[in-house]
């Protein structure tokens, strides 16, 4: 038995043996070949290995996801027999006579390249499953061993050095149990998806990967950042005891789902989710979310070739205010550059792209993109309750300049005869120190408020969250910056404006009687922290936790705030 | 006439023809010699140009800098002369046919490498010497034309790209009367070096390079930021005047030399200086500074192949305390990673290197360094008035390790017999804002309070000082900034503590007036900036400034602070 530290991303325990993700390596190199027969019958050879294997996956998919889930497995089999994409490759071995892993890579590019160029979504969608296809054919041409995370089809954990955003996509409840990882933090992607899937996960182990055999019996602890492998009986019978009383009490929560969130001395908070896309919705109300606290719009203008129109952004703030039907949807305008890249935009690469051109400021100098998203969400917000939120505000001007804009806009609009909700609320993102320290000037002006913890904490401790050896200096409890949430919500307050929260401390059981303590309004977390949270309120005295915040204002040092909040159970 | 903008770096008015300084391309390939007599005639023709020139360079050095100076030039003519390095270069032009600048270029590459493996430091400046005298030899081998800065020998102003390190430090003030580059800000090494120097500077006009034509007459206003290219008669008038009157000033302010820093309502604050190596103290002292408020230990530790010792490092504290006489010198420990390199320490590439391992959380890592460093500070400590500062604490636990380590380093060097001062105050720099907002905490421990604003405003707003595109944000005179200063202050003086600045706003003269009425105890600057400061706050009433900090305090933008502080005069 061998126990690993790492960090808890995602509650839950998961149970099971190791699936060990490794991306294979499908570079191809141009041979020769002397025998242009014996190319042909490996090409024909991968081909029907191929189909057999997505035979499978579609058929198990049918049974356990349902019809819509296993389209995408017809779609790749009809690649797989289209004979325009089969008789050039055979065309090529025979006429260059080289070896068909050549053949099939070259000639499958040239496709992939022309769906690309193209304007259709639909043709766009096609290079995707194109290059899908021809990795499936790769791995059987060059004899790779490689399962990929979305046709899991046994119980398992899987064991990564990292989860790409497509790995993390393609994850199947039913079987993927729970995953650790090498790296990341709780805010990394991986973690932040594990969430959002309620799947159990520990990150940041430094040394899972090289710990574990495939197939070896492995326990991850998510509460606690636990991965044991290869756990003795007894170890066993603790943990599924562990998990058990996990899932009687993830029941209890359930009971609170239409509940309204509101303390043992009756004072009412609003428990909100951030979510990226409109498919997330469904989760928060799932989730008894009392709103959207944070949608991150970015996801929009990712994962494409070209800036999304007016009419798909439209569309999809549309989506999301209807089916929150009424409740509040707090969107966030694009907080894109620094670390996160879009390729058709072309950024400067920075030396410090936390501290560099990003978020308001690349909107307020490239207003051709700040506009056309704006527009879509004054468009939409007839559609429902919007709340339009500005990032990275660091200075009056910029708020004030974002803020003409976007009336300008409104104006525009209206000449045009298009509706306009009246009442939308225009607030900000306090992650910037500065912002903080002038909170009483901005609150005049503003409607409200929502702290960015995960940026906060990194610009007011001076330290990269993404870096390993300065990680130490994430504090979220660091009295420092309890003393800043303190005077956010005060200067708010004060002007008779609310102040959310939709950084990861939000949902953090931790923080929360603090941040309860403190008067925070509005607490926005992953949908599945809403109803914990909630059960969590409900035990707590607001008048306790304002003595409890006092006291922790006073600490020098996180670790005496933890234990201050600790010694309440 | 054209009118140039860029960003004021040194103060004073220069009036003089442009010298561009561009680097040219030394780069020699290896090619066949059909005619080896006609490489070896061109290789001696170019080493008598090369005497020529030195000879001459000699002669005006000697006349007009004197003999020390002239040195290097002498040794130069002996390298040029040496039958070791030009004997070697001749045989393999004759025995490979080739080329007389390749066979230069590898035969003195072969010299410097050897040079620069002994241990010994003459031998390592004599490969920097030989670097020097082959690329004047190849200079004229390749038909380049290029004076180098040293080498100014009429009053010119040098416009560049940037300017290096090794450019700065050959640069005669006696020739080059200003200087004005592309990129820089007011803390880029370029800005630092010319206030050093006193000459006049404007950086970051982005377009001064390719404006200006050799040998046009070109004034640099360094208080205005302005660049005039080929003024009018008109203009060099009214400039010539503004010379005169800076002058004049400057004769003024040199008056003030011995005097103390009093207000007009008779409060004394302490003007310091910031220094770099002992060799800037004559600086401090010729302008009347009362203390080194800053001294940068990092440049012991640059261009060398290896951590300095203890006895290197030794040398150079009581060097700096002897010279000062008793006044107080605080020293940094050593603020290295991020941005600043050592390439013996072998730092890991960091994605945000200003959030990342440097300063005390690298000594608090690598405690092999850290006690180093401290060693040769106490045994220095006999020698002066020695106060020493940790940079980029960020946490009370930081402070109390790296005072803990300080301690044992004590109580080691008693048990040794080791004599150390019993007074040294030890304190921080306050640069990054958790450390602000838990002043009151720290003040409880510290002995004093040095607020570095270079770090801190980056910080506060979230941008990289060094990154054009968000440089508009680094904003001294944001209120937020101000009230920060105001926390500190305030925090330090209700436990009896003192509080300095050593950051470039302390030498300001629009933030000055605030800080001398929040309080601010210390003032840390440009030695050359001492002198104007001086005038400045005795020209101030305290009383009135404490209510012009007072309002600048209530304001929502760092524009309407210029103006209530411009409004003063």
């Amino acid at each position: 038995m061998n126990k690993i530290k790492g960090i808890a991303a995602s509650a839950g325990i998961a149970i099971a043996r190791a699936f060990i993700l490794e991306h294979p390596d499908y570079t191809v190199t141009r041979k020769q070949a002397d025998d242009v027969q014996a190319e042909l019958a490996k090409l024909d050879d991968a081909l029907a290995k191929s189909r057999a294997e997505l035979e499978a996956i579609k058929a198990r998919t049918l049974a356990e996801l349902g019809e819509k889930k296993a389209e995408i497995f017809e779609s790749h089999l009809l690649i797989l027999s289209d004979p325009e994409l089969i008789d050039p490759v055979k065309d090529k071995i025979r006429s260059e006579s080289v070896n068909a892993e050549y053949a099939l890579d070259e000639t499958a590019a040239q496709f992939i390249r022309m769906f690309e160029n193209m304007k259709s979504a639909y043709l766009q969608e096609r290079a995707a499953d194109m290059r899908d296809v021809t990795k499936r054919i790769l791995k059987h041409l060059l004899g790779l061993q490689y399962v990929s995370p979305s046709e899991i089809d046994e119980e398992v954990i899987v064991i990564a050095e990292d989860l790409t955003p497509s790995d993390t996509a393609g994850l199947n409840r039913k079987f993927v149990k729970g995953f650790t990882t090498n790296i990341g933090g709780r805010t990394s992607h991986s973690a932040i998806m594990a969430r959002s899937l309620e799947i159990p996960a520990v990150v940041g182990t430094k040394s899972v990967l090289s710990s574990v055999q495939s197939g070896e019996l492995v326990i991850v602890d998510g509460m606690e950042g636990d991965v044991i492998i290869h756990p003795t009986e007894e170890v066993i019978a603790e943990y599924t005891a562990k998990q058990q009383a996990y899932a009687k009490q993830m029941e209890e929560w359930k009971q609170l789902r239409t509940e309204p969130t509101v303390s043992k001395d009756g004072v009412h908070v609003e428990l909100a989710a951030n979510i990226g896309t409109p498919n997330d919705v469904a989760g928060v109300l799932d989730n008894g979310g009392e709103a959207v606290g944070l949608y991150r719009t970015e996801f929009l203008y990712m994962g494409r070739d070209k800036l999304p129109s007016e009419n798909v952004q439209y569309n999809a703030y549309k989506t999301v205010l209807e089916q929150m039907e009424g409740k509040p949807v707090v969107v966030r305008t694009l907080d894109i550059g620094g670390d996160k890249e879009l390729p058709y935009l072309d950024l400067p690469k920075e030396m410090n792209p936390f501290l560099g051109f990003r978020a308001i400021r690349l909107c307020l100098d490239r207003q051709d993109i700040f506009r056309i998203q704006l527009r879509a969400l004054l468009r939409a917000s007839v559609h429902g309750n919007l709340r339009i939120m500005f990032p990275m505000i660091a200075t009056l001007a910029e708020f004030r300049a974002a803020k003409a804009v976007l009336l300008e806009e409104k104006d525009k609009l209206s000449a045009e005869g298009i509706p306009v909700a009246d009442d939308i609320q225009i607030g900000i993102m306090v992650e910037i120190p500065s912002t903080v320290v002038l909170a009483d000037v901005f609150a005049k002006e503003v409607d409200f408020f929502s702290i960015g913890t995960n940026d906060l904490i990194q610009y007011t401790m001076a330290a990269d969250r993404m870096n390993e050896q300065v990680s130490y200096l994430y504090q979220p409890y660091n009295p420092a910056i309890l003393r800043l949430v303190k005077m956010v919500i005060d200067a708010a307050h004060r002007e008779g404006k609310w102040v959310g929260m939709c950084g990861e401390m939000a949902g953090d059981a931790v923080a929360i009687p603090i941040l309860l303590g403190l008067g925070l309004d509005e607490f926005s977390m992953s949908a599945s922290s809403i109803l914990p949270a909630r059960s969590q309120i409900s035990k707590l005295s607001r008048a306790d936790m304002e003595r409890l915040a006092e006291q922790a204002l006073q600490l020098g040092t996180a670790e005496e705030v933890t234990q201050l909040v600790l010694s309440l159970q």
